[in-house]
């Protein structure tokens, strides 16, 4: 699926709380991740895509680092981050709030936890993002405690993710809604338990408070899931372009603001607070964005290997844009792939023609995402 | 030497531009560093160090990016990020320039060169840094553009560097000083020449400034050290812990200050203008640091893997300290190691118990470095 080579494993990388358990259950391959070890794959992405499928299954996200923002300016400085209007945030909500730089691009797209009234989690993708709230805060005189905590998520996925993790936790969890998290110990393991994930599927995110229980909390709920068949997993490509979910750093970057990604939904211009990106983003919203992502849907025979970069993307020709990420979907049955367009071919139906490096390949584009939460 | 697992080709961790070459002259193993791919090892660690202290080597650090900042406020705001004294820095020079945090923690411990009175490049080890300075700056007011230009180094090491370098560059190469760089068009190749690197031995710096000839430099260098066996390698464990140099995030990180490991040198107090960390350390510099970096060298039979995590160390049963980086060096026939220990009892010959996940480890502590600059 992947090309890949070696990794070393150094201290100058840090492990997961759930390290050990990757490398018990099965772990093949790695990415690094916030400067940490992000198991990819297990069994294949294939196999693992259809393994989470048919049941449940854990996936070690303790990558996901947390920026705490803490304080009487807590809300003001997490607001001046990102264009979300996150007053509309209650406490134990969560809320997707990307962090943009002065021109509106991208800096990371993490997910905001709303844990009391000036008491915050930006749950971050790659990216040390600490080091940028920590600058604007000393910068422009936020009075506030930022820092990184002891916190590890691990996410739950998959159909019966609900039955497990109701199983383990109680009752309460049925109800939780999406998006919607809760303060819990059980077993003497501190966490946040959130209906939230890294796919369209029904999924939980565990978010471990205490880094030296990391390979207990695994165990638990891999005992806990033998009656519907646990397995290991990461995240995976294959759900991930299916439910038109995001990558940083892979389909989008910080050339890229949420106009052009499908999500100028997340920004509030009219809000009154001031964020940073605001006047450059008003003038995108005036003018338009000038290119935009899209889906698109290669043609031929199932593709085995997904793309080690980004290709461009032809029509006529002329370079119109780039293919970022690529994956044959099982259940669709279908090459499907993220590509970013010039802004007057970016519509549905469009033939294009993806420069691979061993031949063309050729495409059609289509709306985002390919399906929809479970 | 290293454990390793597989590492995925994915288009979220980039390339460097000599990322072909690495393949094609046999990188075994690789790390991710800055977002990027970085090959480790091609014969094996020791192979590879003795590969180099036999002649010469090409190592792809292209993962050093370099934080470009240009404009009015370019020296105040450089200043104002380390607590070095920046001002002693003439055009053409480079400095090792740690970057602080208020409490004078690591940041980072880049190389800073300075190519004009307000144009500065800070060549950075793995962390988001970009971030930091650009969120300083904003907060802060300072009149500058900061940006990650398109400098991706290489760097040529080993006793006959120099050889080769005069051979391709001319003989205006055997006179440029330690630390001292110049600004060249080899071949329609822009790229700055630097004369330092990531070792103590003879070594040179290529600041690539095209990032779509990578390849062509690499081989430019290839064919012209064919006649001194030229070989490939990358940043070396043995080579680093015999010179005393550090590994940012591996050796230390923001928990440690400069006058906990050896680098209070770096620190300029006296200086009228402010820098970030200059209250904490000024605290440091009066109280004395609480721990210390210290060698040791650990008895018994050469070992054979690097450690993958950090390991306590105790004295009589009490825990003093940590064991950061440990390897066998073959030209010192030792163990050697970084300890990171408790002030009182950070000095040479102290017996310590490094307590590694197998067995106990015993070892002598003595004083950094076991080699000087060749």
């Amino acid at each position: 699926m992947y090309k890949t080579s070696k990794v070393v494993f150094s201290p100058r990388v840090r492990k997961s709380p759930y390290f050990n358990s990757t490398i018990k259950y099965g772990a093949q391959a790695y990415s690094v991740y916030n400067h940490m070890y992000m198991p990819i794959s297990y069994e294949g992405t294939i196999q693992d895509y259809k393994n989470l499928l048919n049941s449940v299954q854990l996936w070690d996200v303790g990558v996901e680092r947390q920026i705490q923002i803490k304080g009487p300016d807590a809300e003001a400085l997490s607001q001046f981050l990102t264009p979300r209007n996150i007053k509309k945030c209650a406490i134990g909500q969560a809320m997707y709030t990307p962090l943009l730089d002065f021109e509106g691009g991208f800096l990371n797209d993490p997910v905001m936890l709303r844990l009391d009234e000036n008491h915050y989690w930006f749950s971050v993708s790659d990216g040390d993002s600490l080091l940028w709230a920590q600058g604007i805060a000393a910068g422009y005189k936020f009075d506030v405690e930022i820092d990184e905590p002891d916190v590890s998520p691990l996410q739950v996925q998959g159909p019966d993710s609900t039955k497990l993790m109701s199983k383990v936790f109680g009752d309460w969890v049925n109800d939780l809604g999406f998006y919607k998290f809760k303060q819990v110990t059980h077993q003497g393991i501190p966490m946040v338990i959130a209906r939230m994930g890294y796919s369209r599927e029904l999924c939980y995110e565990l978010f471990l408070q205490d880094g030296s229980k990391g390979n207990d909390l695994w165990e638990l709920l891999w005992e806990a899931g033998q009656e519907f068949k646990i397995s290991a997993g990461g995240p995976n490509i294959i759900l991930r372009l299916e439910g038109g979910i995001l990558s940083y750093l892979a389909d989008i970057d910080r050339s890229n603001n949420p106009y052009e990604v499908g999500l100028d939904w997340l920004v509030d211009l009219e809000q009154e607070d001031d964020f940073i990106g605001k006047e450059a983003l008003r003038l995108v919203c005036q003018n338009g964005p000038t290119k935009k992502l899209m889906g698109a849907e290669i043609h031929g025979d199932p593709i085995e290997d997904s793309n080690a970069d980004h290709w461009p993307v032809f029509i006529n020709g002329k370079k119109v844009g780039s293919m970022n990420a690529m994956v044959y979907s099982p259940r669709l049955d279908k090459n499907i792939c993220y590509t970013i367009l010039d802004i007057e071919h970016a519509k549905s139906g469009q033939e294009i023609v993806i420069a691979a490096p061993e031949k063309d390949l050729m495409a059609t584009t289509i709306d985002l995402p390919w399906r929809e939460r479970a």
